[in-house]
């Protein structure tokens, strides 16, 4: 089931357009032409609403947000939506500015994203504005340890922002306020290297244009792609190796997956 | 012939300024540190034309291009030109948006380049205006199968626009108008890795600073360095490896090649 | 004792705030990460001030200065010295451009810095305005090779400018004006990896955010962290590898640092 959905990324190899931040553009890039998606990046107001146009996805990532671009954020999501263009959004570090979180209310007013991945602490914030982020970790008090209150409210905050929310994390949330994806894949060492999230809303992106009739389950599968691509990159890890080799690792996991490989890795349960 | 463009590369140690997108920047700084040249990247008006001033060699790329940053780039070419700096262009994405089109226009009428590199849609586009450029691959209507008429069609554009071509494909062609070198190194696998386009840029910029008494025998040593380093690279790969382990490989093999290594390697003719 | 400095990173995980340029964004981010640090990067003039406010450190680089955002660096800059957050400068080739040696001068006409961390070149620009800077790396001219001379002028230079400088090179010095750290580790591979410098400076934010009674130590010991960190990695390079590799395997070294490795492999004396 989920491994089909990264059988029909490769086979189709979509054109995801990304506006995103400077610190893991670079890895967002390689972690789509890895999966088999193609990545093409424009953040210019004069240029982004065309380029969201011949793509098949669209990813928005708030990190190293630059206030002048915000109007072609709203043209380029505007532009996805109206063509069927499937949108996902990144609020990093909603909640730790006002830019962020300000930035992040006003494209839910005007855009419909077909999912939104973030941390515990950035999705309260924009669902309820009431998240406690400090920087891009979510923060300790956002965390909950009860599982079954954790997936009401993701369901809630889902059904709240008429969007998939993908919610990540020891345990990762998939959820289109009907049903809720449980997932167990990822390792903690995924928190030590910058972008994994990031990396994860493009390729949560690309699994959604190549996959429209089951979004819950491609959103689903991309979080499966990638925690299963950290398990496997852990796994490789020397005892020399620090962050930089399990980055390389995950990255070239993903290159590597198969259909079949997912289909067997996927941990998860259906609540 | 073409290892002593490369040996020279390392005896100068050209300081090359590369205005350059955020996406592969790093990338392309390692690379040219590979190749002996040093990096330069600075892109903001008040200070780009002072940049170029200082360094051997000028690489403008246009991805992630900025609107607010064109008059630098206008700046920039003219100071390169003023004082013999060879100015190489990326015109990435040209046809994409009308943005980047008429960008790489109003720098072909202000700016001469002393070479242009490009895919074939990218290269149609500024010579024709008619490419059909899809984000930042070749689209495959431009993909022409029959040799001679491509050669034919390259110098054509040369001429045309006045600079050495360097159209990368699955065969490379290099060209002044006269004569084209018709280059067979490579490997798919590079077109998997982002930014391979954009480090071969620079490596041309660095190339012509120090060779500049044969620049075409220049941009044709770069085009085979960078190709052959992908040779080496696929070589390299275990099973596990992918994208990621790749572009690293490439970039080491760079650092790594002799004089000796590319005039062996180097997989060429002329026509 | 600069071995108890690193723990301390790791013991309190301080988030650091980075202004950085785009070329090394990503290093710069995982080598924190790497550390024990957090990392937070932002840069437009109507957020960054607030996320300085929440972080325990500040860190800010002119590598790709924009002009639009040096309001921002005064603001996050005033902040920290407002709550007592310790601020560090990379003067990213100061020298080499007016608007890099025009802000340089800027900040430091408003800004307190706990540490300045540069290479000859760019200190002798901001300390005396006579500097031969030459793109990022310091020009032979500024390179003394007289010890004596040397520590004697940096202890000039820190007490003109009222603060820690580390001023890197083939033997770095860390001087507060009384004394001078010595250091000797290092390896001159690491001169053909970008950005080697951009994570030395972030990490001695993160030093000195963690160590906030010692700052002098505090900044000797992100030295000899990062100068360790490059004689593992250069003692893990096999005949294959370049530079990519070796910044991996740096980075990676830091990851695997523990505060007794960097207490027995700290090479330096006191003058």
């Amino acid at each position: 089931m989920l491994g089909e959905c990264l059988v029909r990324v490769r086979q189709k190899a979509p054109l995801i357009h990304c506006i995103n931040n400077y610190v893991t553009a670079n890895d967002v890039a390689n972690l789509l032409l890895a999966c088999g998606a193609r990545p093409a990046m424009a953040d210019d107001p004069a240029e982004t609403a065309e380029i969201t146009a011949i793509s098949a996805g669209f990813c928005l990532n708030l990190g190293t947000l630059d206030s002048r671009k915000v109007p072609g954020m709203l043209e380029s999501g505007k532009t996805a939506n109206r063509l069927g263009i499937p949108a996902v959004l990144d609020p990093v570090g909603a909640g730790s500015s006002r830019l962020r979180t300000q930035t992040a209310h006003s494209l839910l007013e005007s855009v419909r994203f077909a999912a939104i991945r973030g941390n515990i602490s950035e999705i309260r914030t924009i669902a309820f504005g009431n998240g406690h982020t400090q920087g891009v970790d979510a923060a300790a008090a956002d965390v909950s340890d009860k599982l079954d209150a954790a997936i009401l409210s993701a369901k809630e905050q889902a059904k709240k922002l008429g969007t998939i929310l993908a919610i990540t994390g020891t345990v990762d949330l998939v959820t289109d306020g009907q049903r809720c994806f449980v997932i167990r894949n990822g390792r903690p060492e995924m928190s030590r290297i910058t972008g994994t999230g990031c990396q994860l809303s493009a390729l949560t992106a690309a699994f959604l244009a190549a996959n429209p009739e089951s979004p819950l389950q491609a959103a689903a599968a991309a979080v499966c792609t990638m925690g299963l691509a950290g398990e496997l990159a852990a796994k490789r890890m020397k005892p020399e190796d620090g962050n930089i080799a399990c980055r390389g690792y995950l990255i070239d996991a993903v290159y590597n997956m198969t259909g079949e490989m997912l289909e067997k890795g996927a941990n998860f349960e259906i609540r």
